[in-house]
């Protein structure tokens, strides 16, 4: 049986939005990589009845909790407060972890501010948690269904307090799940109501589900396998491979650099953009710093007329991105085998996400190229209003 | 009485930590320039009986709930089902909204796909809330003592609606709170906690608070104010502009196009970039497209040789950013009062922050050339380790 697990990250600054809340997504990630799956998130601000509500609520839904912040010295950290309340357990002092705040102050020589004493005091019955980075401790302790661990809102001290004392225990307390994984397809051109209509009409086996996310320029697609039947799995992706086709651009994360880096060693390219505005070039530098990149307002508004301009570019490879024009926006690419040329018309009003499209359109097109694949093909999101082909 | 407002954030990439929900804090802090103050947040899965359930509880405890997410076209998403479930509603399609997606389709020369139809389903009852960017409706719906915003995940989509949709209604709902202004400076090259040290240190009137927030470049600087004493707001503004000096780049929103982009008509300007990648170019684009830009590997790595090569391009204004060299990153801008380079150290190690930073800085010599300030300034976040100045 699964445990139910949750999170609760607590303050004001993280509420309110003045900051972001980057440790919850840690907290989820590194115990969905021991193959336990968070189930609900709160996040609360220091107001210690909502707290102390909050904890007597969970402590009978979730076998584990993890709580963030709240374990400073100031004010407004008020996170062991709140559990000794809601466990009906006084705040009692912690002799060693006093000492050993002692100890880190005098080492910096330095006298420990009163204030720091309070990080010192915790919920009777509770087990203390080491910090080898801060003054503030953490802390474990049971009530009703659920273990509580009490973390430090510092990321760093997080990040070592999780790995190096509560993790293990959290072996020993539920055991180790795992065999749910997640396998990651990023794709370029189609859209994700499209791509979920074809996906979703196929037959999947059991333990196997889908997820989409729309990420422009492109979509995330994940296989979740809750199942160690690897023909299954085997199935299942040779299934949605064969679906997506060539729209698949890269397989586990977004890094073209190491399969497309060494296809554009020493090609000798060379890009010109106009509507893009600098994107392309951003988008290939960061595969490959062996190129030529120039922007350049004016460029050829329809596929022909920049197939043409593009021709007499005297490089192996050359890219470009022209001005919008009435039918869209012209890209070509140039290459030893012709030039091939499209209008592509974008739908998206924003700036940022238009050049986003097509400098990643532009990309998709020398992508192709440079693995084989045909150069020009349909794009859901991208419709094509022209094309125009010059023979070598 | 104030209103007890929630957010419910949901989502397996939300919950899993595969995404950063930002969305959760730009809607709290949205709300709070209006005066009001988000209560709790949750943060789920795409699982229906979570989801319910959860409406279910929050529907007696909260007088505002907004929902974000999981109003898309595929099958994990059910936010609408869930809240139809929750509110013992059955889904109805509305046949307004399936007509505007079929037009947004047709538009654009498209079929809709099958799957779209389904962002037309909602819980009878519901009052629809339009989208005008994208195909997934938002709605309004009550359930015992809360009203229940459902908003689309896509953050310009949330964002476009939360401003031209739901605030103007929740204004009427709840009543204005009070005179919560939020006045905002965009600064670059300060350091987020230089800055709080020197800032929080002066004294401010009463009702004047300031908010912090580090958005790389920039640092977004808020005074926010909670009184009606016009002197008192602006001996604090005044204060505040005193403090950061010319490390003000913009005033209320991060745009440059208005106040700059007139500056550079007819500049007849040319940019170069090595260690920025393209960066700089898509910067300044943005501002005008009146210019051309290059991004060749292999520039000088040290301010004087920057300036002595960028001095031979012979136009009215010239910027460069060099290559990474054992002193840092040079940048040039050249002039018809001479040349200024300098080479600054990124202490970033994120590729893309790093370029980003170097863009902004160089990009910030050419702001100040055009406004006529100093041209080269110390930056808390960019140590200067050379300066080579040319005289015309």
């Amino acid at each position: 049986m699964e445990p139910v697990i949750e999170l609760v990250s607590t303050g004001d600054e993280v509420l309110t939005g003045l900051i972001t809340d980057t440790n919850a997504g840690w907290l989820s990630q590194r115990l969905l990589e021991q193959g336990w799956q968070v189930r609900r998130r709160f996040t609360v601000g220091d107001d210690k009845a909502d707290l102390v509500e909050l904890f007597v609520q969970r402590s009978h839904q979730a076998d584990l909790v993890i709580v963030n912040g709240g374990l400073g010295p100031t004010s407004d950290d008020i996170s062991a407060e709140a559990m000794a309340e809601a466990a009906g357990a006084p705040l009692e002092l912690n002799q060693h972890w006093l000492e050993v705040m002692q100890q880190k102050y005098s080492s910096r020589n330095r006298p420990m501010p009163q204030s720091n004493s309070k990080q010192a005091m915790l919920p009777q019955g509770a087990e203390l948690v080491d910090n080898p980075v801060g003054t503030a401790c953490g802390f474990a302790i049971r009530l009703n269904r659920a273990i509580f661990y009490f973390t430090p809102g510092v990321p760093s001290e997080l990040k070592k307090m999780m790995d190096d004392e509560i993790l293990p225990r959290l072996r020993g307390q539920f055991g180790q799940n795992g065999h749910s994984q997640v396998r990651r397809f990023f794709l370029f051109g189609l859209s994700e109501s499209g791509l979920s209509d074809r996906l979703d009409s196929l037959p999947w086996p059991a333990g196997i589900t889908l997820g989409y996310r729309a990420n422009l320029p492109t979509i995330e697609l994940k296989l979740i396998t809750e199942t160690e039947d690897a023909d299954a799995i085997a199935m299942a992706e040779a299934q949605l491979l064969a679906e997506v086709g060539t729209h698949l651009v890269c397989r586990d994360e977004m890094n073209f650099g190491t399969t497309l880096g060494p296809l554009l060693h020493h090609k000798d390219l060379i890009v010109f953009e106009d509507a893009s505005g600098g994107r392309l070039t951003d988008t290939i530098s960061t595969i490959t710093p062996e190129f030529e990149g120039h922007y350049l307002a004016g460029l050829p508004d329809s596929a022909e007329d920049l197939a043409l301009w593009l021709q007499r570019s005297a490089r192996p490879i050359a890219l470009a991105i022209g001005a919008e024009g009435p039918q869209g926006v012209p890209i070509a690419l140039h290459t030893g085998q012709g030039c091939q040329a499209q209008t592509l018309k974008v739908h998206f009003r924003d700036p940022l996400n238009r050049r986003r499209l097509l400098a990643f359109a532009a990309f998709d097109m020398l992508r192709r190229h440079l693995v084989g694949e045909t150069v020009m093909v349909d794009y859901d999101i991208l419709p094509c209003n022209e094309r125009f082909t010059l023979s070598a």
